[in-house]
């Protein structure tokens, strides 16, 4: 088998037993790997209307068949399992090193089900596997874990791991690895900490076998002199970072600032890819085999570590009405020690000081820590009340739509299906409105990027405020995103790269000859079993909408003004394109068309 | 004070006592710091004619004004001894992170003194500083000591090492930081382990203050901007590391092969830069604040660390016959492991090569390990037996001038000083060929690297076979190289930056008002300091010279066929423009504009 190992470790925590399965070959060319397969064998194995946070909710780890390969960014894996924050199929994907040490360890994919009766952790050494007893980490933060794991696993080991946030279920939990890297979203680390699972650690002696190494050596180079000449991934990322869209972002009127209440932000040179980089940058930090380097290493007083990214520059930064970057740096610091989401965190520390500039949460709830717009130490401190539940963070701890609903006004969240939205305001850029409302994870802006072609301009440029064409767009990016999130690649190739890259790319790894319509249609085939898991979760059509603000309330100034989200004008488009009926539902015949 | 942290803390190993002294500010100034201010004090308190592994010698480790600053590259380090290879005054660079740290701990400076009566390493946390037993981690290698020694220090502490190669007085020791980086030429390493001291470890907490943070910024932005719009610092490096070098030097003709013999690679595509970036690179490894981020790290087999650079994939590479990329990680891998360095371990295998090829090496000596060129496995083999001194790599591991000595033919060593040369042909590029031969350290690149304007046009295209200004070249690169290793900079900073550049970022940190001239005067101040050692050491002019085959044996073929290096016809005006006597002596009128 190439690309695949063809190895599946299934954990069983209740009963303490690990045991390793043939991969259906069949099935995971079929799904490609990743987000798809991971998906499938999830679905097969898991009710859509499983608690998430009961023992039968299983969490799979799935690595995809390009990682560990010598394809440019090849180092990525998911974590697959239903959320416990918005109830849809979750799957998050993070970079690092760990997932292509699994697939040196000899596995595609783990399978994690049941719950130990006492915190463990699983130590992969090739074919050794252990559950060994976590009683000595639990409550520790990440960089702490890791550090007193390092110091008992073979040597070499990778390790990913909940912080105490997903030991308390808070539903922002993140899962790290290699201590900042975080598969972030959708609360995936609550339903690890469920489980009693502290910790992953795995190291790796294997290869991964490819179906013709030579002609892959020429796609890879070809592929690596695309990324190095694109003006995005050669030089924007590899300069400043995520960071680098602060400025264009606020440029374009569409950086939320104060919960979303205006979109541009005075202040934003100060938050800045340009003033990280002059003042905070200590190295860049990139991921396995990755030519962009992205990953920035940041420092500020006596606290450093991985980021900050772009969404949680916005996210503690305009969104709270801060552009201190020493306090973004801090809040995003506690982020990835206490193992909690940066958007979901920041956002929701963004609704709290709304309700509490609007009177609904009391200065009597909050210990005497300031909840207001633009305090740089509250947003640091919050965050590390949240990742704990201490006093009021234990109420903001399941993120915004929950709190806002305790109050009785849920449209001060932020969110779509109740997860919360990135740093783009989608009132001035339409097709990112609709991406946002069908996004099978919630709000989320790596399921589609629209801000590619519609304020980056690639692969083409298109008209921000108009709504020709943008359904047929956001059906394309969505299927292309889910194939490359299958496939074990970065997101971040596909401002050099194309379908026919990834289908060279593929084709060569695991010995397919798929065309650039075949990685669509892969990709539209994993679009749509998420969709279907949602449906069959009680997740309707009546649930691909935005907050009433960005349907409601025109932008009330800068380069955006005047403009609200048009999605009912977008929506039937979308579903028709997609084949489904004007309910949200896949018709038979595009199952069909599918082979679901 | 402004840049520096003011404070030089000594350690004398023989009485196990710690001391801080102040730093003296007006000297400071005067030759900057790193190799300046280093080789000042170090000539102060050592005799030029002191034997280098003895108690006598001292060993200072100096970090620059700009080291732990926001300028670009800020990280880099010196270590000022008398060399146990060369005779000379010794000064090697390293980067990483080990440098800066140093400086948040407080201190511009460690000055070693003395022998320990047992193996020891050095705990330094801000003022907390102890001499601990090392007896647990001597005779380990690098990434062994480091991991253990993480396990016994505070946490984010940064370590340096010595491997078993600096423990057994091997004169090609080098010192090793952050595990992969090296201050790698000239033996230090060996200096350390004549004192039995094992390793320093630090972590510090403090900030280096600079005279104008403001005015700073906007330099640092500036010089930014110039490295990543500069050809060389903003696109051959960051994507191909310094390996990118590989094809260009190649195709003019100056990439020596078999230990000088020829200097035209046939198969040098298998050693390039695209080679290492396609098939063996897992990622990008930058040093602190470095906007370059040439360092890499790479895989094969079960073998994986930092590196290589384009002078070790030559040294094990070309050099010794050898076009396996997969056989230069792993020597590389050994050096880094054993604390070697690779330009003189790789040249020592290469000249051995040849000896044994000639007759003077016999079979018998060699306990069954081949030693013939091109020979894949034999260049990782030795590596290791020289970096243990098992076998007869105990006669290779003090360098091929010793070893060819022995046999009476030291012409076959392609040192000068007895150290080895770097990766450069000098009969195809003449300026590099002076250069050469008047480095203060022997054998070396880095002390003024024509390459940069003979091969690579920058500042501007000089014709390398010519001797016209080359002398004048030669001087002017010489200096404000001797600036930039005391500032603290990389030197890759200079391809992109010129002396303005440099009198900006420092002007803005220790607060002084210097003109480009007065860096280049610093730098010529420098270059004389260290002349003056060298003379009173017995290294006179007889030494500016070049081994016989270069100076006599025209290249046989190939893009510079028939070239030898005319370094008679250069040295005389090299002299002159120093103003130094025609026997290479500073004059007295000199020194007094010099200050010295």
């Amino acid at each position: 088998m190439y690309g695949y190992q063809g190895q599946v470790l299934r954990v069983n925590l209740t009963k303490g037993v690990c045991t390793v399965e043939a991969l259906d070959e069949a099935m995971a060319k079929k799904f490609v790997g990743g987000r798809g397969l991971g998906t499938k064998m999830f679905a097969n194995e898991v009710s859509p209307t499983v608690d998430a946070l009961s023992e039968e909710n299983k969490l799979f780890i799935v690595t995809g068949p390009l990682t560990g390969t010598p394809t440019p960014t090849g180092g990525r894996y998911m974590v697959i399992t239903k959320s416990p924050l918005t109830g849809t199929i979750a799957s998050s994907n993070s970079g690092g090193y760990w997932g292509p040490e699994l697939k040196f360890a000899g596995y595609d994919i783990i399978v994690l089900e049941g719950k130990s009766n006492k915190p463990v952790y699983i130590m992969i050494e090739d074919d050794k596997v252990e559950i060994r007893d976590a009683a000595h980490i639990w409550g520790k933060v990440v960089s702490e874990t890791t550090e007193i794991l390092k110091k008992e696993i073979p040597e070499k080991s990778r390790v990913m791991t909940i912080g105490p946030a997903g030991e308390k279920l808070s539903k922002m939990a993140a899962i790290m690895n290699d201590k900042d890297r975080a598969a972030g979203r959708s609360g995936v680390g609550a339903v690890m900490g469920s489980k009693n699972l502290k910790a992953i650690t795995v190291r790796g002696t294997k290869k991964v076998e490819v179906a013709d190494a030579e002609a892959l050596k020429q796609v890879v180079k070809d592929c690596n002199a695309k990324i190095r000449e694109n003006g995005v991934t050669g030089q924007g990322l590899p300069t400043y970072g995520t960071a680098v869209l602060v400025n264009i972002i606020n440029e374009n009127g569409v950086f939320p600032v104060n919960n979303f209440q205006s979109s541009h932000f005075d202040r934003a040179e100060e938050l800045s890819g340009e003033t990280l980089t002059e003042q905070y940058l200590v190295r860049k930090d990139p991921c396995y085999r990755c030519p962009i380097a992205c990953g920035r290493y940041c420092k500020v007083d006596d606290i450093e570590g991985g980021g900050p990214e772009y969404e949680t520059i916005w996210a503690f930064g305009g969104d709270c009405g801060v552009s201190d970057m020493g306090a973004v740096i801090k809040a995003n610091y506690w982020c990835n020690e206490l193992g909690i989401d940066t958007i979901t965190a920041g956002s929701t520390i963004a609704a709290a000081m709304e309700l509490y500039e609007k009177g609904y949460i009391k200065d009597s709830e909050l210990d005497g820590v300031s909840l207001k717009f633009g305090d740089n130490d509250a947003v640091v401190e919050w965050t590390k009340r949240m990742g704990l539940r201490e006093g009021f963070g234990n109420k903001m701890a399941d993120g915004s739509y929950r709190l806002a609903e305790s109050y009785g006004v849920p449209e001060f969240s932020m969110t779509v299906k109740k997860q919360e939205l990135p740093a783009y305001d989608p009132r001035g850029i339409q097709g990112q409105g609709l991406q946002y409302a069908t996004s099978n994870r919630g709000g989320c802006h790596v399921r589609g990027y629209m801000i590619s072609p519609e304020i980056l301009g690639l692969p083409e440029k298109l008209d921000r405020f108009t709504l020709e064409g943008k359904a047929g767009w956001v059906k394309i990016f969505q299927d292309l995103t889910a194939f490359i999130d299958a496939s074990g690649l970065c997101l971040f190739t596909s401002f050099a790269m194309g379908a026919g890259d990834y289908a060279s790319m593929i084709n060569n790894v695991i010995g397919t000859d798929w065309s650039a319509e075949d990685v669509l249609l892969a990709g539209e085939r994993i679009w749509n079993i998420e969709r279907l898991f949602n449906l069959a979760a009680g997740i309707d059509a009546s649930q691909d909408t935005l907050p009433k603000r960005l349907l409601e309330d025109p932008i009330e100034a800068g380069p955006s003004e005047g403009n609200v989200t048009r999605l009912s004008e977008l929506l039937p488009e979308y579903y028709e394109l997609r084949g489904w009926g004007a309910d949200g539902i896949p018709t038979q015949a595009r199952k069909d068309i599918l082979g679901l």
